[in-house]
């Protein structure tokens, strides 16, 4: 199998971008992939988006898209799997690249969920769970998420205050990039005084829907142009694995499975451990989340990937960093965009050009995004190669 | 590149299915694949659907089929690309395989189009051309194709009878499939007539939406046990293109440039010239389609490609067999799943097991589905493979 590297990555503003439409958005991204790998055509296309159908009545993305960024001719279509999208269209383009049918692929995830507020959101995000078992309960994501967290306080007999660090983590990382949506620190009071959204979430919990475009350019290392000039970062791994899509469907709703063998297969084709990264691009669309990866990636027993959190093992200086640039907690969740972003960020910590928040001599990252509670699970593994 | 090929293939009758969900559908399809193929056991799978987001409001369909497939923990997501969806999701377990991630893919395209009537599909259909130009004018997909019709009839000064052909070689092909939605022929004078859906289209000009679902295995033959005896069916081409989604951005709505182009390529993979395949499952949304379609594929030259259907070239018994049992006019349209129930229908052929629709001795066909009008083109050439 021929090996599979990120030449470029490009980025929009995560916040509310009322002013912007889904393809301005898209080709923005594109177009600051395309000026960060000099130039590089891509043969295809692969667009995470989860609800633009739903949203804005717009489907057919790939051809769109293509479209619009003067890309009229090559393959493109959209990916879709809830939170994960972002993270399947980046697994589409590395089949797409390393099955030698693409020299160079293109993956865009674009999503913009702040154009309505309340109901038709909702209903649209409650999509991605099983909607003739839970959602027509009146079951949402948030709903859900919050009830999993109290079982886990219940059964592990932890105090609520637990997942507060998570947020303080990604508000503290979030401060210094441009992109982030939130970029002020949070200090244990605020989040103890916080207004409750669903028992026991309060605001800090959750993270914001947010509107966005992230882009890389995938490519077989041996074609590139002397041009560019930036650290190449390979692919190593890459591995989605599903769950159940239904929670109740679990013997244990607490163990991510799929979040746990997607870890193990995307180390295991990189030839690593988890233990070897320098740093961890988790889904923390809830905190509970982050500490149900934690564990599911072994790197805490069940019950106990809280307390990582408290000692500053996970912060930027700590041995395990995580959500360095903000998360979704602070950069924004921009739903089928949240993936690509993880990459993104990921690749800008292995170049060595994540600015203030540099991990220093960071080399290989793990980067995980979920598609309802681990229903579905992405995870690459990413790694720096040695100048050419 | 490793070979591909479809090791197994099931579908679902095309119809209206109000009494079976989705996911069930999915799942008699994949069923009757894995039969088919022995049991084979897949790692992944692709899901080609179109509108379940819209019309079912559930999305996240590859956890959803995976875990009621009883295929919990495999990698899977959906693939959408307007009516090239299955074609796409074709293409994507093509990729999987080709890339050596997969030893043995899945596809699935399922899609219900008829538990609503009016105008919520009709604004779901839509959301496949571009929303902020198109669909806003109140322009469906089958208005637009009729506008199309009649700037080939005044342009190339053709009678509106034509087009009677195709909808009548569908038909008479559909007979004999007990698949299909509709299995009565048709003559001429009925579809004289029919009443005028969209002028200048009569209802035989137009494919009926339906609900059903196709599945085809794809796998690296020399890991197939001996266990599975059908002859195998090679994926000797294989290409995804686009063209500007908005039928006003070219220069000449009459070509279907990026059917030409997939055509192109497909064969340029397989070594083939379009001349030496045995038949050509074209996508006949709309009779005008098919003729576009023969044309792009260079078959006809641009406004003739009506005349072809003139003379019994295109029965079962002709040179260049079309629609072989049933087409998308009798089998019926099921979105999504109609890419991979085209290929299920080659496969057929290709194995000698089309019953009285059998083209004697075919060993190659051509697949292609679309997207919009032709905005995603997706082709496929198929070939059986001498026994192992």
């Amino acid at each position: 199998m021929t090996d599979v590297v990120i030449a470029g990555i490009g980025q929009t503003d995560v916040g509310e971008h009322w002013h912007i439409s889904l393809r301005e958005l898209a080709l923005i991204a594109i177009e600051a992939a395309q000026v960060d790998a000099g130039g590089l055509q891509p043969q295809s296309l692969f667009v995470g988006n989860m609800l633009a159908p739903q949203l804005s009545r717009q489907a057919h993305l790939g051809a769109l898209i293509a479209d619009f960024s003067g890309l009229v001719g090559i393959e493109a279509y959209t990916v879709e799997s809830a939170g994960a999208s972002g993270g399947a269209a980046l697994r589409a383009g590395y089949l797409a690249v390393a099955s030698g049918q693409s020299d160079v692929a293109l993956v865009v995830g674009v999503e913009k969920l702040t154009d309505q507020v309340g109901s038709p959101v909702e209903a649209a995000l409650a999509s991605s769970s099983d909607s003739d078992y839970e959602a027509v309960q009146g079951l949402t994501p948030t709903a859900q998420a919050a009830m999993l967290m109290a079982r886990y306080l219940r059964e592990y007999a932890v105090p609520r205050e637990a997942m507060a660090g998570f947020p303080m983590i990604a508000h503290a990382n979030g401060v210094n990039n441009p992109r982030a949506m939130f970029r002020k620190a949070i200090s244990p009071e605020a989040y103890q005084r916080a207004a409750i959204v669903s028992d026991p979430f309060n605001m800090f919990d959750v993270a914001p829907n947010a509107d966005g475009a992230a882009a890389v350019l995938l490519a077989r290392p041996e074609l590139l142009p002397a041009s560019i000039t930036n650290p190449l970062v390979r692919v190593s791994g890459s591995s989605l694995v599903t769950d159940t899509l239904a929670l109740h469907d679990r013997p244990n709703p607490l163990i991510f499975e799929a979040a746990r063998l997607s870890v193990e297969r995307a180390c295991r084709q990189a030839g690593i451990t988890p233990a070897q990264i320098d740093l961890f691009e988790l889904y923390d669309a809830y905190s509970i989340y982050a500490a149900l990866s934690l564990e599911a990636a072994g790197f805490a027993s069940p019950g106990t990937g809280w307390q990582l959190v408290q000692n500053g093992k996970l912060s930027l200086t700590g041995a395990l960093p995580i959500l360095t640039l903000g998360g979704l907690k602070a950069r924004g969740n921009a739903g089928g965009a949240t993936g690509v972003y993880q990459a993104v960020e990921a690749v800008l910590q292995l170049r060595g050009q994540a600015g203030a928040n540099q991990i220093p001599g960071a080399r290989r990252a793990l980067v995980q995004c979920l598609g309802g509670p681990a229903s579905s699970s992405v995870t690459h593994v990413l790694e720096r190669l040695d100048p050419r």
